[in-house]
């Protein structure tokens, strides 16, 4: 029988195997200039779509995209449909991606110009933001069908964010959103993090999103 | 350094405790006359409106509720203003509920009349559904607007599931949701649980999904 600590220090190892990994993955994408963002938000928060707004929106810019799913490659396939180098992960069952996953993909790619690199994890607004992936920014997608309590509920996703989309925005009038609630839910763990009102349907808030993502791929030093 | 093995009976470990643990809850509670239902569903699906509305519509039947929560008390704060028995558990970082959580929120809780005891999970599709807790039915609420694919990427909760509300429906008019899709999904991994078409903001569909709840609590042998 396993008492309580062997079981703490087996998450230790856990996360500082993780972490270690992260550290390679993220120091190899920036030796070959590739801007790495780990795309987390819930089941249905419009991941996928947004993804697909952002490469449009970014059409000089080479993406590439690792779809993390725990069955089915829906999502890759829509991607791939796009002309862009997709790269499915499923995990069976695993709530998240862990960094040893995405180094194999990685391994497997191949990240020949630089770029960006999307990695959609998987739709759970709990695990995914307890580990890097090796990406150099987080982008957390929500949407305001969900209400406007989520900040509270899920802090440690928004605190980790470096962007933030606040999605469906075209469903907004049909809904009781407290923006204000959710701002200042938000505001409470993240003071700088840009928070986007986007519509993946109308493509709306896209623009603006993908404009400071690549002033980041510019300016970031990879 | 652990390796995989250990890592792996580690896990057992803890899900063979968890079972055991549940199997002593699950009889506690139906020795009392107590029917507990395992509320499961991702972030926003309409959990706590869904156990308020189908509160209101069974008000012969005694309830009580535990809140399951990352952080916040906002829902319990809800179901509390009804005047329905509540306890919190917040996890802090636990991403599910698991039976030595329950095992002690059962102690502590009166539960001196029999009744329903809902249950509500951590919003998450993903590990929610691979830990019993002593329920009696697991019931899974997925909405509209998180799009028709959801049981093709999160399958287990679907298999699992005794129950299944469609939630959200008021809003199915302004999407693009595909029912057929979404049914096709569910019956691949689940042949016989109902599906209640339901909205919380209309009340709509709630009425037959408490008669339900209802005759599966008169019929079970606790």
């Amino acid at each position: 029988m396993e008492g309580i600590k062997d079981k703490i220090r087996i998450m230790e190892d856990i996360h500082s195997e993780n972490n270690s990994i992260a550290k390679a993955i993220n120091k190899l994408l920036s030796n070959k200039g590739i801007f790495t963002i780990n795309v987390m938000g819930a089941p249905g928060s419009g991941k996928t779509s947004a993804l697909k707004q952002l490469i449009k929106a970014l059409p000089d810019v080479k993406h590439y995209v690792i779809e993390g799913d725990i069955e089915s490659d829906i999502d890759a396939e829509e991607i791939k449909r796009m002309g862009i180098e997709t790269y499915q992960i499923n995990t069976f069952g695993a709530c998240h991606l862990d960094a040893p996953l995405i180094e194999i993909a990685v391994s497997q790619m191949g990240l020949a110009e630089n770029g960006v690199l999307y990695i959609e994890n998987i739709g759970n607004l709990v695990c995914p933001a307890e580990f890097n992936i090796g990406e150099h920014i987080k982008l957390l997608i929500c949407s305001v069908t969900d209400g406007g309590d989520k900040p509270y509920k899920y802090p440690l996703a928004f605190e980790k964010a470096d962007i933030i989309l606040l999605n469906k925005m075209d469903l907004v009038q049909y809904l009781d959103f407290d923006e204000d609630f959710f701002m200042k839910g938000v505001r409470r763990l993240n003071k700088s993090a840009p928070v986007f009102k986007t519509s993946c349907r109308s493509g709306d808030g896209f623009e603006d999103t993908a404009a400071h993502i690549k002033s980041l791929f510019l300016k970031h030093e990879i």
